[in-house]
C-alpha cells in the first residue's frame, strides 16, 4: 500500500557563510512531514523520491549572502538548498509522467522527497540505455555540460589547439580534457594531488599533468608545459594561476570562465587581484564567464553527442559517491580540498 | 627643382622606458640626410613628406621592453618610432601613386620624411572630400577605428543599451560615446576632468559624465549613474574602475578591451590587480581584448559609415594639434595627464 505521509529530511540554510567553507552552522538538516496523497498533490504537480543529488562547487556561491560581490543568485534563509538531482516520480498530477518514471531537474530540493511543478523537470532518463544514474550527474549532468560549453562552444576547440584544463580532476575538468582530447587538441591539466596527476593522465588521456601544489612558479611551470603558448583556458580557478596563464597565452586564445574555486571561500574585497589583464589586449584574448543555464537550447545536441562518447566508451568520468542525505555539507566542503577526486554525488535512495 | 637629399628629424627609442612617462631620456630626437633623388629610390617604394602623425597611448606600450608582461611587440632600441600618419607623395616608383598624392600608412616612420614600400600604404585621400587632413588621424583614423570595432563590432550596441565609455574625452572615447548614442545607447562617460565632462556632454552628447578625480568611491558613482546596471563597458583605463564596473555589469555584458591606460607606466607586477573577475562567471560577462590591426578586413566598412557621419555632421571631433616633429614626446607624455583633450595629433609639415 502506498505511503501517504513521509518524513523527508532536507538540508537547509540556517546562515550566510561570507567566507570560509560553509559548516553545519550554514548548512542544516532538519525533518518535514511530506504528504504524498494524490489529493494533496497540486495538479501539473508530480511527488518525487530523490535517487541522486549533484554536489556542485557553484553551490557554494549561492550561500555567501554577498549578493553585489559574487553576482550568484543566493539561496534565502531558512529555504531548502536546491540542486541538480535525479529522482523517482511517485506519484503524478501530469498525464506526461507516471509512478516509476526516472526524471531530471536542474533545481530538486536536496532533500529525500519533495512535491515539484512537472514544468521544472528536464526530461526523463531511459532505464535501459545502459548509463548508471550517476553518470547524468557526472558526464551528462551539470559538469559534463559545462565542459561541452566551454570546450566546445565557447573554446572553439580545434586539432592542434593548446588546450590547458584547470581542477582537471574535478567533475568539470575530468570530462573537459577527454573532450578537449577528442577535439584532436594537445592537453595539460593542473590538479592538487600527484594521485590526482596519475588520474588524469592514465584514466583521462590528458598529455601531461602537473600538482599545482608541488609548483613554486606558475609561469615557470607553464613555460615548460606550454612552450608553443595557450590557446584555450578553462578557467576554474582564478587568481595567480590565471595571472600566469595571461603571460602564456597565443594571440586570440579563449578563456571560458567556468568559476573560480579559489575564491569562492573568500570575501572579494579580500581576493588576491589579477595584475596583468592588459595581456587580453595585445594578445587579443576572449574571456567569457558562463552559467550552463544560459546554454540549455544546446542541452540535447550535447545529450546525443555525450550519450553518443559514453556508449563508444570514449569518454568516463570517476564518480565519488557519498551514502545518505546527512552527507550533503561533508561532500560539499570535500570539493574544496586537494582530497577530492572526479565527482561529487550523494545518493540519497537507493533505485530499485 | 626638385629637392634631392634631405635633413629628415626622427624620433628613435635611446633605451626602453619600463615605468613611469617616457622622456627624452628614452625618446630621442635626431637628423638624418635622406636622398630623394629616384634612382635611389627602390622599386615598389615612395618617398613621402610627413604631414599629420598619430600620437596614441598603445605607443607607451611598445616602449616598455617588458614584452613578457605587456605582450605589445616592442620598438627596437636606436630604430626610429613609427605611428599612424598622413603623408604627401614626393617621387615614387609605383604607378599607382603620383607625385602629390595624399596617403594613410599604419606605420609612419615619426620622422619628417620617409621612403616606405608603397604595399604598407593603406589608401589614397581624395583631398576635395571636405573632410581635414587630421580628421584622417581622428574619427577616421586609430582611434575612430578603435571606437568603431568597441562600440559596433564587440559592443554589440543596441537602442536601450547602458554604454560606460571610460576615458571618455580621449581619442577614442569621444568617438565611441557618439557612435554609442547613433545606435540608441544611453551613454555615460568618466574622464579627469570638469572641463571635459562639459565638453563630452556639451560638444559629444553624452547623456552624462563623471569627473573620476573627485570621485572617492567608483562603486557608489556607478550606481548613480547606472541604476539599471551596464551592458557595454568600454575599457580604456583598468584597475579600480574595471573593478568598480565588474559590480555593476548587467547579466551578458559585453567589455570590449581597447587599452588601459592606467596601467601602461607600471610595470605589471606592481599594479593593482583587480579582485572581483568571478563576477564574469555569475553574470556571464565576455572581456575581448582587441588590437584594430586585427579588423583591418573591416576597415572599408567602417570608413564608408563614419565618413558619411562625417559629412552629415552626427560625428565631430575635437582634435590637439602640436606643431613641429620635435613635439612628439611632449605629445606623448600629454595623453598621461588629466589635461589631455580629444586627438592628440603632430603637425609635421604644413600641408601646401
Amino acid at each position: 500500500m502506498a505511503v501517504n505521509v513521509v518524513e523527508s529530511k532536507e538540508w537547509y540554510l540556517a546562515g550566510y557563510a561570507a567566507d570560509g567553507v560553509p559548516t553545519t552552522d550554514h548548512l542544516t538538516l532538519r525533518s518535514v512531514p511530506l504528504s504524498l496523497s494524490l489529493d494533496s498533490i497540486p495538479d501539473a504537480h508530480v511527488a518525487v523520491q530523490l535517487l541522486f543529488i549533484s554536489v556542485d562547487p557553484y553551490l557554494r556561491t549561492r550561500m555567501s549572502g554577498q549578493e553585489d560581490g559574487l553576482y550568484f543568485p543566493q539561496f534565502s534563509l531558512n529555504q531548502v538548498i536546491t540542486a541538480f538531482g535525479v529522482g523517482r516520480v511517485m506519484r503524478s498530477k501530469d498525464e506526461k509522467y507516471s509512478e516509476g518514471d526516472i526524471v531530471l531537474n536542474a533545481f530538486f530540493p536536496v532533500a529525500e522527497y519533495c512535491v515539484v511543478p512537472s514544468s521544472v523537470l528536464i526530461r526523463k532518463i531511459d532505464p535501459e540505455a545502459g548509463i548508471p544514474l550517476p553518470e547524468y550527474l557526472s558526464c551528462l549532468g551539470v559538469p559534463g555540460f559545462a565542459a561541452w560549453v566551454g570546450i566546445e562552444v565557447l573554446g572553439e576547440a580545434k586539432p592542434g589547439s593548446n588546450a590547458f584544463i584547470s581542477a582537471a580532476a574535478g567533475g568539470v575538468g575530468m570530462v573537459a580534457g577527454q573532450l578537449a582530447k577528442l577535439k584532436g587538441c594537445r592537453v595539460i591539466g593542473s590538479t592538487g594531488s600527484d594521485a590526482k596527476v596519475r588520474l588524469i593522465k592514465e584514466e583521462f588521456g590528458y598529455d601531461d599533468a602537473f600538482n599545482y601544489n608541488k609548483e613554486v612558479d606558475f609561469d615557470a611551470t607553464l613555460s615548460k608545459y606550454f612552450p608553443n603558448g595557450i590557446d584555450i583556458y578553462l578557467e576554474n580557478v582564478g587568481s595567480k594561476m590565471l595571472e600566469a596563464v595571461l603571460n602564456h597565452v597565443n594571440p586570440h586564445a579563449r578563456i571560458p570562465v567556468c568559476g573560480m574555486i579559489s575564491q569562492y571561500n573568500q570575501i572579494w574585497t579580500e581576493r588576491e587581484g589579477v595584475r596583468n589583464l592588459l595581456n587580453i589586449v595585445g594578445k587579443e584574448v576572449r574571456m567569457e564567464g558562463f552559467l550552463v543555464g544560459s546554454y540549455l537550447d544546446r542541452f540535447a545536441d550535447f545529450t546525443v553527442e555525450m550519450e553518443g562518447y559514453l556508449k563508444q566508451g570514449k569518454i568516463s568520468s570517476k564518480i565519488k559517491i557519498y551514502e545518505g542525505i546527512q552527507s550533503f555539507a561533508e561532500s560539499l566542503g570535500s570539493l574544496f580540498s586537494s582530497s577530492n577526486f572526479g565527482k561529487v554525488v550523494i545518493e540519497v535512495n537507493k533505485p530499485r
